[in-house]
């Protein structure tokens, strides 16, 4: 069956110059896949035609006036700029005429256009961003939210446990996905109020059968591959996913300025290469590129901003799996299960016009 | 001028056979120091004459007949065992007999210990955690709270920041450290309520220039250096703490394991070996053990509970540069001129009796 991704080509800090590489080279890859490039017609065709794919049978472009800017305000975003590549990538969802939509512009603004285009699922308060981390067992730790509600009540971290445990089974296969809630501690009685109440719901959930609440789990069981999801607010979730991306790059400078220091080193790292290629392959954040937007109808996916080409194949290849594993229709399924009615009042943006 | 020091031997994952040569090697070092060592006595002649140093002129033993166990509920620690050694050695500091004490003993019942002993500073409501990540610059980031608090007000984070600032000065020298309020995006708009009224408090003392606030800053300005000191709500502090130290192992996981892979790797590795040292010492978090418990009526310090000998020394030498540069006077000083009246009643663990 094919499957078609909408490619928002504009979006992130270099553009065309990172995403039309990086979809030539998912298409190689995938023998089934088609892409709708969204952007400036005329400077996809000429970026297409510098890597001789500007006939690719497989690529269809779709023009869209306007781009998203880093650092666009909101309200720019969603109420000026109609005919942006961020926005028209997202509606090739909403119509149809896409499974997923991809794009690495700024992720409070894709969230914003994303929830006004494509509306939020029935049961679910709010969307959330889910993302993978590496861990000691060579698999992924899921975790949610990473930034999209900065102030959570214990419903909200309820309804990421059951959007990111139903996204861990349709991607990853697992049956039951363990979740774990980020904690300071894993006693009960550890936590502040918030993450208390939720844990209380989790366990209700979990001894009804519905859920596989492993617990609290704390800051280095992510990394321990304790549980299949951690669940936790977009405070925390934004501030943890930041830090150890800045101990990660702190490392690989150190790791690089150490073996360029002499001949010795130099020598050293040389012979050991395959050492050395098998750490940065194994620790390389570029692999594990491309969030989600749960709790939306319809797919839509969010690289990094300073995403490189092979960085952003990774965040289509994820958003293709998603696609191709029916990840909506599941979710729409096991939400109707399990989510209990909503507590509040859907706010979409409203009078855009 | 003679500094002491009382030490908590009995405390941490491994007591005496640690904390018993961290406290030699740290007495070689420093020339003017001297150490009480508390616990149970017998065991701790016996531990120094393993190591040749049981009539050493600079230590003194105080016998506490108790010790606090790394699970004990925080209610055993402060009601039950009222002669351990983490409470004799927090006592020490109370009566004058030592400028400062260390353990590594379980957080929450050392803080609460030392919040029953020697009571909470004036002007503060809350004492909080505070320690020290290495950053690209070379320097050390302070950060706290990381754990003493897990829910927070503005006013609390007002007075971390204040508290934080003093220790910086006092630390390292420097006349205005620089305050950064961990947040999920530099603009003003964003954050949670609670950091968001933050701001106004810490942007209101910069402009009477009180104190030196640089701004919001994010999980990866921590190990940029952005800033001297990074203030946040002890739980997400917590978090962020135990997943940095998370990814850290696993680095250092995958590092070992690659260079040991073959023949090749192992000779890279050896003639890369100064590379390799380098690497770890930078890298090393035992080089930033020991986290202050800011903004009591005295100096204590809490080392990690699975610190090694080395670690534990580093813990041992942080104390005695916070003594040695009078912190505690500063404190007091400092916090009386910039902090505003306290808008609660401080509580103590009370009825202890």
């Amino acid at each position: 069956m094919t499957i078609k991704i909408s490619i928002d080509c504009m979006g992130g800090d270099h553009g065309l110059s990172v995403t039309i590489p990086a979809a030539i080279s998912f298409l190689k890859r995938e023998a089934q896949a088609e892409l709708i490039l969204v952007g400036l017609e005329d400077a996809i065709r000429a970026e297409l035609k510098k890597h001789h794919a500007d006939a690719h049978p497989r690529i269809s472009i779709h023009h869209a006036s306007e781009q998203v800017a880093m650092d666009d305000p909101l309200e720019v975003a969603l109420r000026r700029k109609k005919d942006s590549s961020m926005r028209v990538a997202v509606e090739q969802v909403k119509d149809g005429k896409a499974q997923a939509a991809v794009s690495a512009g700024n992720t409070g603004a894709l969230m914003a256009v994303s929830r006004y285009v494509l509306k939020t699922m029935a049961g679910v308060d709010r969307p959330a961003i889910c993302s993978i981390m590496p861990n000691q067992k060579g698999g992924p730790t899921y975790m949610l939210d990473l930034g999209a509600n900065v102030d959570c009540e214990p419903h909200h971290l309820h309804q990421f446990a059951i959007m990111g445990s139903v996204l861990v089974h349709a991607m990853e296969g697992i049956a039951r996905p363990t979740i774990g809630l980020l904690n300071v501690g894993t006693e009960d009685i550890k936590g502040n109020e918030v993450v208390k109440l939720t844990s209380k719901l989790l366990q209700a959930d979990h001894e009804r059968g519905a859920l596989n609440f492993y617990g609290n789990v704390e800051g280095n069981d992510i990394f321990k591959g304790t549980t299949d999801l951690v669940v936790c607010d977009g405070f925390v979730g934004n501030v943890t996913l930041k830090s150890v991306e800045g101990v990660a790059r702190f490392f690989k400078d150190v790791l690089t300025s150490e073996f360029k220091r002499n001949i010795f080193t130099m020598l050293g790292a040389l012979i050991a290469s395959s050492a050395l290629k098998a750490i940065k392959s194994r620790l390389n954040p570029s692999r594990y590129n491309g969030a989600s937007l749960l709790g939306l109808r319809g797919l839509v996916f969010k690289s990094h901003g300073g995403a490189d080409a092979y960085s952003f194949e990774w965040a289509i290849r994820r958003a293709y799996d998603a696609a191709k594993n029916d990840v909506q229709a599941q979710l729409s399924t096991m939400i109707a299960e399990l989510m209990p009615r909503s507590t509040e009042t859907t706010q979409e943006p409203s009078s855009v016009t």
